[in-house]
């Protein structure tokens, strides 16, 4: 997708998003975002929360402006929740179905990127399955235009993150007395990335990983984490549990990899396994979920699932970076 | 795409339609919603009628309100519909592709359902190909919610059927008095279902449904109708002629199903066999039209259709219904 | 697409896009649209451009209306850009993914166009891949509906025109004294016939169609032009240079048409090629590029290279032509 010719980014990302004042101008990685800013952003997005069945939270603080999200992999719930993020307050969202028609055409992607910010789009989603894609589109940008990456390969997806944290801050308050554990297809994952970044700095007791051996993460990728083969040390004490999505097609697949019933009896999340964790343990997931795979239904619709209240968050923690980006760009 | 172990509903649907104090949370059928309801929907749809040229009617009652389109089935002009409708109401609407996203990812549509309703999706616009989809979402989703039906299996299309009944009064004033003969596949028609529907709680004189015999409806599903299968005998004195789509793969596929040739000659409705009809009697089809098949070109385009006019009133209907389900939220 | 029994249009096209007072009603071509009526377009498109940066200029002037993209074809930056316009005008903007559905379901064009004109659509905006289909529709249209062709197979894309001379104008100010070089595949190019119907209005000083031999066009239908086919002699003394995207499947395939090196060796838009033009000569290229085959990246990305003003003004010239039919629409 990317023109051989071009060649990818060396510099660290973290300092691609800020500008010069320190605020916030892409949104690429929790890595490298310090615990006040992570900290402003989870209380500006508790300000676009209300109560269900009353109207969402509303404002004019991007009229005028233009989102665009850029989905080069399918998505319904991310880019649902980018829109109505970006319409709430009160932007222009130009949703572009990428894959069915410039990359037929073999357009390279910093020349659509181009198009966009002629037409003045201000802010861009973008979703991609290769890493390295956002970071490389928001050092090639206009100043004026803010990238925030919404899905990245296995490499990061940061307001997943943000919303994970947004929702473990709201049922327990401090974090660094917490046990977080993880589990599922550590080694591919974006959301355990991403949450595992954003705990780290915000300064959580402790942080588990838990995987089956050959799912198991770059132990450098996480140097925070203690990494867990086993599902029983794992859970043991936990204040929090996030099951991930396994991929379909990853299970039984690969040499060392259970099959479906195997990884249930092993790995899946159930109210028999979580009575190891804390009596107040929450649940949660990044959706969508695989029932009776990764979790137990009964899990996931019981007392300790968070797991619909993510996707309230989700819309709230993109709003407030929406909003954020929008606020240093009027600012320059 | 319903999770086995999930059980399908057994409640008449008309108890779920209605909220304690019987205003319309939700609109999966026609069938068993009274003739003042449906009297006062079409009442409502008359207000947003505006004369061709001019700008269509507007409002803002449901401003900050939140519209998801959802349909497992492609549609343009039922999506295009309520597309519209939303926005000259003021709703944000959120059109969702689920053919290429989550049904890929093998999500069950509660948890797309609730993933929506954890987004403040507040009404949810509902096609499928599975009968009893709309009705089993609308019995789980949260007090705030509603569901309506945009199209379900054989079943039900019930805002077809309102526009159906809002064309044929504009014409025809009272329906006591009535013949209306629909035509065509009607064991696999859910704008004849609802149509048959809405027009026996009005009190329509009679009722003629005309098909080939292998494509006749189960009498039981429809006892207020008198079931013909020779179109002389079922268009004789009719004040109302409804042409329905022929499925083209359905047509001399089956055992005593006529070819395409053969099904004009015997069920197109044509001005030759209009002769038969009223005078005065008007034309309906549901579109897309065959032309040339259940419906001859002159026909569609002479001075007795009124094809057009049920898709402008397909547009007042559904705002009609979309501000009543709004109305029925804010009361809570 | 269109029914073999609906018979194509025979009335000169110019004739249809104005109204009785001389307004402009439709846009399908840039042929027999006057001087006086070109540069009041450029003259408005002005209006709606803003720098780099700020907010992106908008009005109400279309609010209340609504503007239906119907891209038979697919497209992302064309459709992003009327969707960009119409919003930004303060329209609702419908967009119609047409491949996937009424196609499918064997709809006739005119009924489709009827269906969004009953639902009150006022402009529709028409993208697809066979000649005479925007005049066709044009002249079926009731009588308060414009239709603005986004791009006709081989003939025309009057949008793509507008912004061609609006940034040439921009560059050069008044069009008698330059020579304008457009280079490809000059036959297969709505870009290049609606340039150069546009230039010979404003009276252009001359105008160069340099192509392979295999590719030139009919000359009947360009008289206008000095048709080349050879890069040096075209490109000499030129003010302006617009590459044309080639058609990959057409390199190479056809006899007389070159592979992709010998064709960027003989007619790709290189730095070094340029040096015969005048040393201020703009580059120019409709997009998407194929970097490499018809221009060179150093060129693209160049000092000369006003390609992204191209798209920043395509949503000016979009803007002032939406706001111009509206006006047409609102004096009936």
């Amino acid at each position: 997708m990317i023109a051989s010719t071009e060649s990818m980014p060396l510099r660290p990302e973290a300092e691609v998003q800020l500008d010069a004042n320190g605020n916030l101008r892409h949104l690429l990685t929790l890595k490298g975002l310090d615990k006040a800013l992570l900290t402003e952003i989870l209380d500006d997005s508790e300000q676009y929360l209300t109560a269900p069945g009353s109207l969402p939270a509303r404002s004019q603080s991007l009229a005028g402006r233009t989102v665009g999200n850029l989905f080069f992999e399918p998505s319904t719930r991310t880019r649902a929740s980018f829109d109505l993020a970006g319409k709430r307050l009160g932007a222009d969202v130009l949703n572009l179905d990428v894959n069915t028609s410039s990359r037929k055409k073999g357009e390279s992607i910093l020349d659509t990127i181009y198009t966009l910010e002629a037409m003045q789009v201000d802010v861009m989603v973008v979703r991609d399955a290769s890493a390295g894609v956002p970071a490389y589109i928001a050092r090639n940008v206009d100043d004026h235009v803010s990238i925030l990456n919404a899905g990245e390969a296995d490499v990061s997806h940061p307001t997943q993150g943000l919303l994970d944290l947004l929702t473990i801050r709201q049922h327990k308050g401090a974090f660094d007395e917490l046990t977080v554990a993880i589990v599922g297809d550590i080694r591919h994952s974006r959301v355990a990335m991403s949450a595992s970044q954003g705990l780290a700095t915000l300064g959580v007791g402790e942080l588990r990983l838990i995987s089956p051996p050959a799912l198991a993460p770059d132990p450098e990728a996480v140097p925070e984490a203690r990494i867990v083969d086993n599902l029983r040390d794992g859970l043991d004490g936990a204040d929090v549990v996030m099951a991930l999505r396994i991929q379909r097609e990853r299970i039984g697949n690969l040499d060392g990899i259970p099959g479906i019933d195997e990884y249930f009896a092993n790995y899946g999340v159930s109210n028999e396994r979580l009575e190891l964790a804390k009596p107040d343990a929450i649940v949660m997931h990044p959706g969508p979920m695989n029932r009776g795979i990764e979790i137990e239904s009964a899990v996931a619709d019981g007392p300790r699932s968070v797991i619909t209240q993510q996707v309230t968050n989700g819309v709230a923690v993109r709003m407030a970076v929406l909003e954020r980006v929008g606020r240093t760009m009027s600012a320059k």
